[in-house]
């Protein structure tokens, strides 16, 4: 089989195509063949050396999210039989043409998707799912901001804001990509363009003076003072990305006095159980609204395989709204 | 009636003696006669101007929590009669000697306690049980590292990981202080006496690499990037104080890959029904084990209210260990 493999840390063109023996599946394993991937900025960092992948998954192949069909099972495998439809997560590996996966972690494409539209889905709301429900215990008639909405985790928990009653507030750095956000259900943008942001006063206007309950953060570094600013009373960071940087002032009293929570989360490095876990909530949870068109994937444009290195650097760039996909042809 | 009240902005010295009409109860409120209070830094705080308190309360009588018999009841009140022994928790004026508390929000004396150990158990051990055990989650086989673990707070909460299966480790800045923390159960006690401290290697070494699952941080500024270095994957720091300083740089990076969380937490700024709620969880979970003495209040020193004024300057130059308790005579 073929993949798109790291040679050297560096930028997208260190990658190559090579040739490689497909894997087997374990007893409990799906052999899938991908059919469509996504690109996520861990693939940027993966590629630089500078998030190396976690035991047991191909060191030298990123790729995080996959969609395509079964091609085998293993022997005690009762999910899926071959030419089902899958998708999910990985904690590394989908740049490939084949992939082995633990039964429990795949999930049921719905019937009205096809193979580059599920790619885009489970990263980006299955991060976005976890945090701001699982996690953050988002609830009816809560308000929540969400930084970098625009990008594909963003559009995604805005549209999961949306299905469940909750209000959604974002941020972006480009005007052109935040007058997408109301399709989304955004209520309001704020455009950050300045350094350091400046959005608070803006959200405490929005929610009437109280702040939101939850602060969905894929960007931390300096916007993370000012989502402390933010909140309402006991409101919430869930921390999930870190684009604007890791070392930052913060002011303990606003935490203490307010009595705020600051979470740090991150999919990849979790144990089996975790990962299946969150696949099985999202099976309850999700794959319904994907089904009624509560839910849809945002996707900024369709790449062929041999184009990656092209999509990596656009992603690079901040040019996308959503998702970029590639497609084995 | 005789309180204790502020006449300016200043140290311990800007209190003086005045006599004030008492109060009288609501509908459901219980007019106590004040036998015992104890100090809190929070006290030192608010005398200095720097901490005001809430609405509703005597906004110059400082004190936040007392143990005495009730003299008088409002006509719905159901919960106790005059003559039964109460304690509690107030938002401000238990340097007085009477007040007025909502029934529901006082605790019946264990018989085997009298007023002074009385009056300096609720700060202490509802603060305590509050951030680890309901805010914390803290669970059987746990580790926590407790900062000022020989303060009222500290001593308070390694008493409380004993009693439910948690192991303990401490920090101070005295090494005699120290010494007294296996009394309360605490395993091993690190002592840190520069700037800033360090404790995480000790911590690691302490539970075989992993680091605690809970910090319980009565002290904030620098010791916090410290304590998050102490935790092991999921930990979570409580942030009950912030003697230490309020600003500091912290590591996102940190909180992110390890999925850290920091929880700031506060009692007196609660409303009501969050206050009772936690008495009468104190109720169910802490009196049954004050009358096994599983718990026990730790006392530094008993003043007479005439005292008050050493007793804060005691407080401030940090020489005690445990609690100071006030009694009128």
């Amino acid at each position: 089989m073929q993949v798109l493999r790291i040679t050297q840390p560096g930028g997208p063109e260190v990658l190559t195509f090579d040739e490689r023996p497909a894997p087997s599946p374990g007893p409990q394993e799906l052999l899938v063949r991908v059919r469509a991937t996504a690109l996520n900025r861990a693939d940027l960092l993966q590629i630089r050396g500078a998030y190396p992948a976690p035991p047991g998954v191909p060191a030298d192949v990123p790729g995080l999210e996959y969609a395509g069909e079964v091609l085998a099972v293993g022997p005690l495998a009762r999910r899926f039989k071959p030419g089902d439809r899958v998708m999910g997560l990985v904690g590394g590996g989908a740049f490939a043409e084949q992939l082995v996966v633990h039964e429990r972690e795949a999930l049921s494409l719905p019937e009205n998707l096809d193979f580059p539209q599920a790619a885009a889905l489970p990263e980006a709301f299955l991060t976005a799912f976890d945090a701001l429900v699982l996690q953050g215990g988002l609830s009816l008639g809560e308000s929540v901001l969400i930084h970098a909405v625009a990008s594909g985790v963003g559009s995604a928990a805005a549209q999961i804001c949306r299905a469940l009653g909750a209000r959604a507030f974002g941020t972006g750095r480009h005007a052109h990509k935040l007058s997408r956000a109301s399709e989304w259900g955004v209520e309001r943008t704020v455009l950050c363009e300045g350094s350091p942001p400046r959005f608070a006063d803006a959200v405490r206007e929005a929610t009437g003076g109280r702040g939101v309950d939850l602060v969905l953060d894929l960007v931390g570094g300096e916007y993370l003072p000012e989502s402390l600013r933010s909140l309402a009373p006991r409101g919430r960071v869930m921390l999930v990305g870190l684009v604007a940087g890791r070392k930052v002032e913060i002011d303990l009293g606003e935490i203490l006095s307010r009595r705020l929570h600051l979470t740090g989360t991150v999919l990849r490095s979790r144990p089996l159980e975790e990962k299946i876990s969150l696949a099985q909530a999202a099976e309850r949870h999700l794959l319904p609204l994907f089904r009624s068109g509560a839910l849809v994937p945002v996707i900024d444009d369709v790449l062929p395989m041999r184009e990656a290195r092209e999509g990596l650097a656009r992603m690079a760039r901040n040019e996308t709204v959503g998702k970029l996909v590639l497609r084995w042809e």
